[in-house]
């Protein structure tokens, strides 16, 4: 698929068929979103897929408390209809997790390390991209505790899961969301 | 270019003829970020283009200061020879700046606002894939203050600048970076 037509064309999906991802589908994803840039190359990411259907639960219970505790939290009115069942109803989903100590010097400045969470986001979107070059939908969710996660994910303590992306394919057209003219978000300094 | 290509192909690059990127190359490369998914759609960026001596000679200063700052803090060697003068001699600066009140839900979160830097990362590499698309090499820089980029640049206190974007043709072959193999990176859970 053109490159452009990809970042153009991906939509947030949450409604997936239940066909499962193939495991060579997947790991063509994944392998997109190894490509990203990283601070010194430190590839600072790993990724858990999580394919059965108790894998899948757990993380929908943790998604599910998060959105009743922020309803809580925020007053968001429109939290209360907000469903996270894609974590349940996705063939899969990509735990994407970082490694704080693969962050580059970026470390050592007073707003801490965002090197590594900058590399990982960014491989989020080659995954996205490469998922919708492929016929896949995906969701980027991150509505979640990181410490929870952490312990249901079983990962050592010095990892952090940062992002959740869903994968199916999808049940449906899946809306286009428009975006500001990107004038509108330009300044030039000549 | 096809999708895969310009993953695969993008390099870091720091080295730049000096002729101008067109202003609407730079603005397809800049839309092209703002194809990049957020927290409800927030669209939580704005980007300022600098492309004239004085205003890049002011963000140059900031990242050697940077560079001497972590040299001195990290102990790392090899920043004793490396050079941020990329800072100059890009045609083009392109500051990324997120709003972190326009981050969802995850404001309410005990790690705090990702949202709105996991947009602007993502933002970021649709802009370095356009870039490569475009025949336009980039390099993603972070290592400054963020609040004295916030003052040089003269944003509002609210705001913050997350991302430098280098971009400018390439001078010569930018040498490959290899990526360890995906397969030692995934783990299936069933």
């Amino acid at each position: 698929m053109e490159l452009f037509t990809a970042i153009k064309e991906r939509r947030s999906c949450r409604s997936f068929l239940s066909d499962p991802v193939p495991e060579d589908v997947l790991e063509k994803i994944i392998e997109a979103g190894t490509w990203a840039p990283s601070p010194m190359n430190a590839q600072p990411w790993e990724f858990i897929v999580v394919t059965g259907t108790e894998g899948k639960a757990k993380i929908y219970a943790e998604g599910e408390r998060c959105r009743q505790w922020a309803l809580a939290t925020s007053g968001w009115k429109w939290l209360d209809k907000y469903r996270v069942e894609f974590l349940k109803t996705a063939p899969a989903l990509v735990v994407v997790v970082g490694d704080p100590k693969k962050t580059g010097v970026d470390q050592f400045l007073e707003d801490g390390s965002a090197g590594y969470q900058y590399a990982c986001a960014a491989a989020v979107q080659n995954m996205m991209l490469a998922a919708q070059a492929l016929g896949i939908g995906s969701l980027w969710y991150t509505l979640f505790d990181r410490n929870n996660l952490k312990r249901i994910m079983g990962l050592a303590p010095e990892k952090k899961p940062l992002s959740i992306i869903c994968l199916g394919q999808p049940a449906g057209e899946v809306s286009p969301v428009g975006r500001k003219p990107v004038q509108d978000r330009i300044t030039f300094i000549r």
